[in-house]
């Protein structure tokens, strides 16, 4: 029986190169040699909640230490998200798994419940693994594959910078800083004012400290709010890995914000985690313990924003691949710095989140995930750059 | 009663800064002296139609002659687009509109139709106005404003190659080549080997002469076929400029014949007039005189192809006010060639064409129309470059 149950969760998860064993000695899969991992399931229990919703049991499994995994994470993942055919809609299991999850809303209490729960899990652990120059927590930007991360983060604001076509002068919106790093980046080195969103209380503690010790007070106003609250008016809108956090149904607010503050002839830029395709909600798992109330959109629901009011789309870039760069920087950080972590939390959390960052890296090399930069404007405008020399040729900043 | 249907007609167009007069001298407008344009309408039965339909009988009146208009007839175009707020959806009259048409279909046969309708007018006309270099039918590329047309054609090939990152010896399927440009700038400047596809038999002769007369026989094959029973495989797919005359309801199709002939780390480009949003039909006009067929789809339904098969979109670009400048050099150029243009054909054809160039500028202009470049690749492939700046600072091929 066991062995009949083992052969068909190793056959679900598209008979990955590793092996699978049980606590009575029951094993599938490649010998162990040749296994990129060893997977061992110590209880019954843990078997059968594995075969009835995988997507969500594997990451509580894994975590509680039900299930132990030995080997390369990263490779494991791949081959699996791999072996999977990329669905063309929802599967019943998909469905069903929908139901078991209690969405996280993002109302705009909800929103604040959900980014509280990420984010303010202390800006001491985020500064154990993040980059230290800009504590940036978004995908980064490598002109050249052996870039440090704390290049690629500064290259990465260069990048949003130059795609702006920021001038000194210029009033610029950012709905969700994080700790503030791009609004302290563009008022030093490109002369504009920044005025940042977020509702996260610890990462806006941060940025206001650093943006005072740095002298960029009057320069950058940090303000705890929501997107949908922004006011005033500015020649640029930007938002850096927030609309993951927005969900599709409140994109058209999304879309009001931004024509509620951006000139005439202002220029936006949305940086988010998006998908090739809208196949329903995000691993439940994740959704469950790490990011309530997300959702990856596909670029084509990103679209929805632009269409919803008169926007034009410029540029669309996909730095998918930098992502998993990224990812495999910050895992390396966390895993020199696991001892700490482990202070701070427990072990539960240390693998936790082992698994969401060894999942992203897998999540973002298999293309299961993107990562969309989109510029625009207002369709009515044409005080843009004809072409886009200016992002690539010339100097770095200004 | 004119006066009130004249002032009728005059306030559905926007109020635009010009002058509007009637048979009898009844006249609303601006006076004559700040008049971008003077519109003179000869007969009640013309006004009356340009009250029923105007998208449709602007132009059946203009080109008949009972509509006449002195002045700047692309200003004109464009204060009427401005004035008009972009309609989120169809209206009553639009509706209505679709109904008075037949819409030409673009089955195997009804392409065949479509395609033949423009596209066959004869090499003669088209060489009167397009460039002398790569008889470039589609947007160019401005790298400097002052390029000229043949400067800008050029520029745009060496774009999209350098896109798609041609290498020598790679193989190329081309949806809908025109009169061959593309194809042999491949394959003369990038060493790859390139199977063009056209179903307009004057263009493909053209094509075939140019690349006998050039030395390209064996490197370049055009193949006188729908992009439909495009068939065996491809380093790179490209279409440039055909996409407009498919039909949203053929998406899949082409999705699928794309599917058939790359190859795993194939990539392909897509450049396509396009919109900022679906708001239904093209300008009746246009369609019934211009191009039967054709359907210039928003960014989101573009995104259908690739989503319907397993398809990355990696890079989009909007080079909307490229094509403006375009249609301005053809527009100068036919008006050079005005006197032959009227031999080859009379005086309503000389006026169509001109109505559709100076409205297609105007269009252009005013973000009525888009211009969208779209690379992608497969879901799977992990060999692209990373980042864009090979596009605009490597040398020029190759």
């Amino acid at each position: 029986m066991s062995r009949w149950l083992i052969q068909k969760l190793y056959a679900g998860a598209g008979r990955p190169p590793a092996r699978l064993s049980l606590w009575d000695g029951t094993a599938v899969g490649v010998p162990a040699r040749d296994a990129l991992a060893h997977l061992r399931i110590h209880n019954r229990g843990t078997l059968m909640r594995l075969l009835a919703h995988p997507d969500l049991y594997f990451g509580e499994a894994y975590m509680s230490g039900d299930l132990e995994i030995q080997g390369d994470l990263v490779g494991l993942l791949e081959a699996v998200y791999r072996a999977r055919a990329p669905s063309r809609g929802k599967g019943v299991r998909s469905r069903f798994a929908d139901g078991l999850l209690r969405r996280q809303r993002n109302t705009l209490d909800g929103s604040r419940r959900n980014i509280h729960h990420h984010y303010d899990l202390g800006n001491d652990f985020y500064q154990l693994w993040l980059d230290h120059e800009a504590m940036q927590y978004t995908c980064a930007y490598f002109p050249q594959a052996d870039a440090t991360l704390e290049e690629a983060q500064v290259a990465k604001l260069d990048h949003v910078c130059r795609k702006l076509q920021l001038q000194p002068g210029d009033t610029v919106v950012e709905a969700g800083c994080g700790w503030g790093g791009l609004a302290r980046h563009m008022a030093r080195h490109y002369g504009v004012r920044v005025r940042a969103f977020n509702i996260s209380r610890e990462q806006l503690q941060f940025a206001r400290e650093k943006a005072r010790a740095e002298g960029l007070e009057g320069r950058v106003e940090y303000i705890e709010d929501d997107y949908r609250n922004v006011s005033g008016d500015c020649d640029v809108f930007v938002s850096v890995g927030m609309l993951e956090h927005v969900g599709t149904e409140h994109y058209p607010e999304m879309a009001e914000a931004i024509d509620r503050v951006l000139k005439p002839d202002g220029r936006g830029l949305i940086h988010s985690i998006g998908r090739n395709r809208a196949v329903g909600p995000m691993n439940a798992w994740i959704e469950r313990r790490i990011f309530p109330g997300a959702y990856p959109p596909s670029l084509r629901e990103m679209l929805g924003i632009f269409e919803h009011r008169d926007f034009s789309v410029l540029d669309v870039e996909n730095l998918r691949l930098h992502y998993a760069a990224t990812l495999r920087h910050w895992l390396q950080r966390y895993e020199q710095n696991v001892g700490r972590v482990r202070e701070m939390f427990d072990d539960r959390f240390v693998r936790a989140w082992r698994l969401y960052l060894c999942g992203s890296i897998a999540a973002f090399n298999t293309g299961q995930l993107q990562l969309f930069q989109v510029v625009f404007n207002r369709a009515t405008c044409n005080e843009l750059p004809p072409i886009r020399e200016h992002v690539y040729c010339a100097g770095h900043r200004g």
